[in-house]
Formats: structure tokens, C-alpha cells, sequence
């Protein structure tokens, strides 16, 4: 049985934490004299606190029965992705530029899995409170994705762990830090250095501090919500497309290898083979992408460079920001993108995806599928860095890599089955269970997702909380046998 | 190291029965004087025959050394397909509706894989002899397959065997019959049946002899090459299309339950639980595609279920007959037919595509995926049939299963690099790799393959041949280790 009154508790203290995420916008709010804005986000602090105080309060005096098994831990951290979505559409809501409730929460919940999809047609005209808060719900989403990958999943025994470089079962397995919160400290430090790093070059670059914010939580968290109609396209700079590429790259790599870096070993780049295997078809797609383009749709090499560098880290890191509309790229270029957006970042990355690693064991496995056709006794182990893959793990890494799949192809045939065209329908499931962003069709780059039926919003939404908490996370609810004795 | 003298002698002995193979075609062509065909055909025969003779005969005083393990054996059933393919093509080259050898090849190819892919834009106006042979290519190509994945394969310990209902391993393993031979001489009778009765049928229901006989071909091979250009579409007759729809799916089930069915077990259509998964299939999607149809195509309900089913049956079949252009149906049709391509047929079936068994197979592992992540010691076996399938073969159709994905991205990456649109160059992708015929776009069922660069119909008759190979028998030539000691 699950155990409800321990969830509550939990989440209770999550609700606590959550609604002091609302004062940021609330100041902003204030200081733009947004006032309804100031109203809004004011009642929601409250409420949540309320709320949240009462679920922790009622179950303080009785904490020591509690106990979070994995079967509680993955219920409350589905809970938490859902609960944050809702709450965090009402802003959107009550500022009055989306048509519905399921649009804001399909907005809110892009935000919170980090994937950038927008309803929004004229997102300069947002109050300055509602801009920040849409950025901000990014880098929350961001900084929860890899507390939980990292720290809060492997605590809990959950198959995630193994994937990371520190995790590969081995006979020294140094695990990142023992205990949960001292894990989550040290990423919470990491990511707070990138974003004040990032920050600081943007402003550099002549951002204002308003949009250098806005765009480092965009970035850091791989999102891709921008506080402009034509993304980073805008500011047509050079230095601010580098500040912004490089930062992408890095937030789409495992972040206990700068736990590490910092740490133990100052070569762990150089060694550990999903990073090199990460940057590797970063260059080898950029470098295709921009022949591609030179030979068949723009003459100016460096031009090309410039926007497949970009494009191909926007959508590998599954961040979603745009310099160029890859939309009226050539055939080869598009299909390329679409693959990228499956590769997905690396695995403990706050990029969405199926992430490097599965793709590498994907393509070993098949590797010794076809050795085993003529030599069906030389077997040997499958290896990450050396290390040998349990047997367990590459079960569960195939069995999601065809669940990732199966999804993308039913999820294709529902919103077709809503009238949505083939191109739309697959690229906009491609583009939000994946966590990127934009997709090619009616939900191409310049264009948005408000042109989608309120269902098919609802179906992509669940499709981002499917790939942010990498599916069996979330579909495990839905298995009959999970709520039984 | 590979045995060359052995294969040497074993494709002699293939060479003298496959020469005997332009016969039947020699015949037609002077019985309509058609003399340069005749020619042809009487001058590869001829030939065919005089190098099979030398083969076998230089290796018959040494055959006792000859020894065919599984490496040689896999060489020899690539090398079969891949001359056969060739040979097969000379006489469309010579025919000059031909714009190049590689077309002839594609279409060659396209023949004995049973895919039904042309590049023919007049049908009609080829020489009977040469439309003869085009469907005499599906036949053999048919009747080839089913030989060799339930006779010669199982023999050589190939991880096909175990796909069949009678080679589930388990206490009681009854194998189809012991000796290749012997099977493959129970399959050849029940092939002949079904040809004959299916000929008989048509010809009845108005047909005239040689169409019949074609038609057949194309039916039982699941290939899909007509003498008309409109295929079936062209006879606008239920009765016509109900006797190909029967004999779609029989030929689309596993040929060993017909064996099973004359000397063992009347039900084993009832217990089959693979070949009630494919009638099931097979009446879903024939519901929601008439559904779709009706409510966003055509008023007329009668109609649209007499196309529906035709088409539906037609793509899982992987045969390719066409009643209706589906490039006009709405998105929702489209993409089901494209799901439906990569279904395909059962295993040990004339049919293409993943098939059905290993869909089976993949959703159970992925229902013990997400069972695992919250009882991680409930284990129970995977079971078809009722036996426990072996880990082995779990990993084996995992592996094909992605590689097969796998196989269809890179393959479409590669026809856009080539300039095709996306749409084409997907659809054609998954139109050859499962031997359907057909795709969308510009390859949709009322076009045809011309289109496409010489490039592209190589790599798709390759894709032709993985296909139809299930990819690893074919794929391990390219493997370095293969050609070692």
C-alpha cells in the first residue's frame, strides 16, 4: 500500500519551499507596478504556504511513523512535477494573455520540465513579472531535474543511478556523495556559480539584467522560453550566441562531472567517454549540417557555421532557442535535427532526451547482436568507461529507449487523430518529449504551439512530464499492480 | 575463415534451379511473340545454367570435404538474394522501359524481396513476358523466404528459429520436421496449394489467366507488383478484392500453423497467440482508419470499410496492392499506415516488417520494465505461447528491434542528403526496409520510385534487402570479425 500520510508530509514541506518561489516575480511585480501581477503571485505565496504549512504541521507530530519507500519517493516526485506545473500556470492564467487554463498549464509545464514549447504569439507584450516568472519556472525545473537524476533517484534505488559516471557499478563505486542533501548542496552551488557566471558574460555583452536573468535560466536549465518574439535571434550578436552556446553545452553534460572536476580529477573530461561521445556528434552534426546548408540553401559559409553551431546545440542540449529558422532549411537538415532531438544531452544533465549514454549502450548492444549471428559463444561484457554494464541496466535501457519510441509513434497518431498533419504531429511530440522546445510544421521556430486543440495541449503536456521524468518515473502510476498491497 | 570452395558449390547447385526459373517467362515470350524478350530470356537461361553447371561440377569430385557451418550458410542466403536480385534484372534492362540498370536492379530486387516498390510509370504498356516475370520474381522470392526462415535457417541455429510457434523452446520442442529438406518440401506443397486455389478463385471471379496467375504471385509473395496501373483499384470488384484480402492474410501468418493445421492440430488458429494478435491488429485499425475516414473524408461508411480494410490488410500485410490513393486520406490514416508498416506480418509469413511476434515480445519486456521499477524482485518470465522465452532471444529482438529503428533514421537522413523531402524520403525508407511497396508522398501509392536519385534507389534496394533479411543475416557481411579466422 502507499503510505499517503508520509507523501503528505513531504509534500507539505516541498509546498513551503515552493511558495517562496513565488516572491522573486512578486518583487518584480512590485517594482514594475504590475499590480494585478503583484495581486496574483501575493494570493498564490500565500495560499501555497497556507496549504503547505497545514500538510507539514498535520504531520510533524506523527514524523517519526514516517517512511518514503521508492514506492512513496517516485509517487511524490511525479506529484511534485504536477503539482508545480498546476500551481504555477495560475499566474499565467490570471494575466489574461492565454486563452485557457489548459494553455497557461501547458505553458506553466513546459517551464517546469525545462522544454520551452510556447502557446505565446506576441511574448514581448507579457508583463515583466510573467516574463520572469515563465524564465524562472526553467531554472527550477532545471535545478529539481538534476537534484533528482543525481541525488534524490539513486537514493532511492531507482535505475537512473547507474547511468552516471560515479554510479557504473564497479568494484570501487564511488558514489557522488552518501547522503541526499549533501548531493543536492553541491549541485545547488554548481548551478548557482553557471548562473552567475553566465549571467555576468551576458551582461557583458550588453545585455540588460532583466533579459541576461531571464535568458541565463533559459540556458542554464536547457529550456529555451526567451523574453523576445524572435529568441536570440534578437540581439544578433556574435559574443552573446558564444556566451550562450558554451553554457548550453554545459548544461546539457552530467553535472557530477563538475563535482568531480572540482573535486578529484581535473582530467575527468578528457575521460569520460559520454562526454567525449556528447561533444563528438555536437561537431560531427554541426559540421554536417553546415555543408548541408552551404551546398543546397545559403552560399555564405560562415554564416551557415554560425547558425548550425547554434541550432545544433540548441536542439541537442534540447534547449530550444533559435538564431535561424531551421524551419526553411533543406530536407537533410531538418531530419537531422529531428534525430538530434531523440540523442537528447548527456545523462544528469538538465537536457531532456534519451540522453547519450542509452544511445551508446543502444548501439553496443546491437553491436554484439550482430557479433553473436556468427560467434554465439563470445560473449563479452558491454562497457562504459571501462566498467562493465549490468545486466539489469541494459534491459532497462532498452526497454526505455522502445518505450521512448512506442510513445513518440502513438503520441504522433493521437494528435493526428485531432487533425494535426503528419509533419506537426511528429515533430511537435519530438519537440516536447524530448523537452526542446520548437518542432518544424505548425510548431515550427517562428511559429508557436497555440494552434494545437486543447486536447492535443493536454496530451503534450503529459508527453513533457513523460520525458522530463524519463517515462517509467511517471507510468508507473499507471500500473494497476502499483496500487495494490 | 570462410569456406569459399563450399559456397562455391552450393550456389552452382542454386544457379541450375534458378536458371530453370527464366523458363516459364522464355515460354510466354514466344508464345506472344515477343522475340527480343524470348531472346533474352532463352540467353540467361542458357547462361545461368552453363556457370551453375561449372560451379557444382568443379565442386562435386570434392564435395566430401565440403562442410556448410552457420558462417557459410548466412554468406550463401545473402549471396542468393543479392545474385538473385541481379541476374533477375538483365532481362527488365534489356526491355528499355528501363531508364538504367539500377532501376532494373531496384526493380529486380524489388521483386524477389516480395517489397512491390517500381519505378514504372506505364504498367500496361510492358511486354506480358517481362510483366510476367516481375511477378514471377514475388513468387520465388515468396516462396524463398518462407523456406528459408522455417527450414533453412532453424537449421543453421539462426535466432529466427525460435520465433516459430514450433521452436519455442520448452520441454516438449517439436520441430517442424527434422530435415531441411523435408520441410522445405512440406512448405513448397502448401505454397503450391494456396497458389493454385487463389489462381482458381480469381478466375472466377472474372479474371482473365495470366492476371490471375500475376496477381496471385503477388498476393501469396505479399509482394504487391500488378499488371495494371491502378492495381487492384483497376477491377473495381468486392469480389476480386475479398479473395486477395483472404489470401493477404493467409499468406500474411505463419506458414508453419498451416502445417501445424493439416497434421496435428485442427484449433491452432485459436491457440496461436501471435496469429490472434495480427487478426486483432488487422481489426483495429480497420475500425479507426474506417472511423477516421468517415468522419474527416468521405460520408459513405460502406465504402470507406471496403477501402480501409483493403488497405489495411494490404500495408500489415506488407503486401502493397492499392484500391485507394491513401495519400489523400487525412493525417490520422497516414501515420496508422505507417505504424502498421513496421508491424508487418508474423513470423515465418511471406510478409515484412518487424512482425508481429516481436512487437509481442518488446511490449511484454517493456510491461517488465515498469513493473520492475516498483517491485524490482518480481520476476517472472516472458512467455509466448505459454513457454518462457529465452534470454537470448529477448536481447535478439531487442537488438533487431532498434536496429531496425535505427536502420529507418539514418536511412532517411540519408535519401533528404540526397534532396528528398522528408515526407518521401521517411515513408519510401519504411516502404522498402519492411517490403511494403508504396509509400507517401512522392513515392505514394498512385507514383511511383522513378523519382528518386540513382543513389537513392541502390540504398533502398539495400534497405530492400535488409528488410527481407532481417537485417543481422545481411548486416554481419559488413562485420570485420566475420571475414576473420
Amino acid at each position: 500500500m502507499v503510505k499517503f500520510s508520509s507523501i503528505n508530509y513531504t509534500l507539505g514541506g516541498y509546498l513551503i519551499f515552493y511558495s517562496c518561489c513565488f516572491l522573486p516575480p512578486l518583487g518584480i511585480a512590485l517594482a514594475h507596478q504590475e499590480w494585478r501581477q503583484g495581486v496574483v503571485f501575493a494570493t498564490i505565496f500565500a495560499s501555497t504556504l497556507l496549504v503547505g504549512l497545514l500538510c507539514w504541521g498535520f504531520g510533524y507530530s506523527r514524523r517519526e511513523q514516517f517512511h518514503i519507500s521508492k514506492k512513496e519517493g517516485l509517487l511524490i516526485v511525479s506529484l511534485i512535477w504536477i503539482l508545480s506545473g498546476i500551481l504555477g500556470a495560475i499566474p499565467f492564467y490570471f494575466c489574461k494573455a492565454f486563452p485557457s487554463f489548459i494553455s497557461s498549464l501547458f505553458e506553466s509545464i513546459s517551464g517546469f520540465t525545462t522544454t520551452g514549447s510556447s502557446i505565446l504569439t506576441n511574448i514581448e507584450a507579457l508583463p515583466k513579472s510573467i516574463l520572469f516568472w515563465r524564465s524562472f519556472t526553467h531554472w527550477l525545473g532545471g535545478l529539481g531535474v538534476v537534484v533528482l537524476f543525481l541525488a534524490i533517484l539513486p537514493y532511492l534505488g531507482v535505475e537512473g543511478r547507474i547511468l552516471f559516471r560515479s554510479e557504473v557499478p564497479g568494484p570501487e563505486a564511488d558514489v557522488l556523495k552518501p547522503k541526499v542533501q549533501e548531493t543536492a548542496l553541491a549541485l545547488l552551488k554548481i548551478y548557482l556559480a553557471f548562473t552567475l557566471l553566465e549571467t555576468l558574460l551576458l551582461l557583458l555583452c550588453g545585455m540588460n539584467l532583466f533579459d541576461a536573468l531571464c535568458h541565463t535560466f533559459g540556458t542554464l536549465a536547457t529550456g529555451g522560453f526567451s523574453t523576445k518574439n524572435s529568441s536570440i535571434a534578437h540581439y544578433n550578436s556574435v559574443a552573446v550566441e558564444i556566451v550562450i552556446i558554451v553554457f548550453m553545452i554545459l548544461a546539457g553534460a552530467n553535472f557530477s562531472l563538475y563535482y568531480h572536476f572540482l573535486y578529484k580529477e581535473k582530467n575527468i573530461f578528457l575521460k569520460d567517454s559520454e562526454f567525449k561521445t556528447y561533444i563528438l556528434i555536437l561537431l560531427l552534426f554541426t559540421t554536417l549540417i553546415t555543408l548541408n546548408l552551404t551546398l543546397s540553401y545559403h552560399p555564405n559559409l560562415w554564416r551557415n557555421l554560425r547558425h548550425a553551431a547554434f541550432q545544433v546545440v540548441s536542439i541537442q542540449t534540447t534547449t530550444g532557442y533559435g538564431t535561424a529558422d531551421f524551419a526553411q532549411w533543406p530536407p537533410f537538415s531538418k531530419i537531422a535535427l529531428l534525430l538530434l532531438m531523440f540523442i537528447g544531452g548527456c545523462a544528469g544533465s538538465t537536457g531532456g532526451g534519451i540522453k547519450v549514454v542509452r544511445w551508446m549502450i543502444v548501439f553496443k548492444i546491437i553491436y554484439h547482436q550482430i557479433e553473436k549471428t556468427f560467434r554465439p559463444h563470445a560473449v563479452r561484457p558491454i562497457c562504459i568507461n571501462q566498467k562493465g554494464v549490468s545486466e539489469k541496466i541494459l534491459e532497462a535501457v532498452m526497454g526505455l529507449f522502445c518505450l521512448w519510441l512506442l510513445i513518440f509513434a502513438l503520441s504522433s497518431l493521437l494528435l493526428s487523430a485531432l487533425g494535426v498533419d503528419i509533419l506537426t504531429a511528429t515533430s511537435a511530440t519530438a519537440a516536447t518529449l524530448n523537452n526542446i522546445g520548437p518542432g518544424l510544421g505548425q510548431v515550427g521556430p517562428t511559429l508557436n504551439f497555440s494552434t494545437i486543440p486543447e486536447l492535443g495541449k493536454l496530451w503534450l503536456s503529459l508527453c513533457m512530464l513523460l520525458g522530463r521524468l524519463e517515462i517509467f518515473t511517471l507510468i508507473i502510476l499507471f500500473h494497476p499492480a502499483y496500487w495494490k498491497q
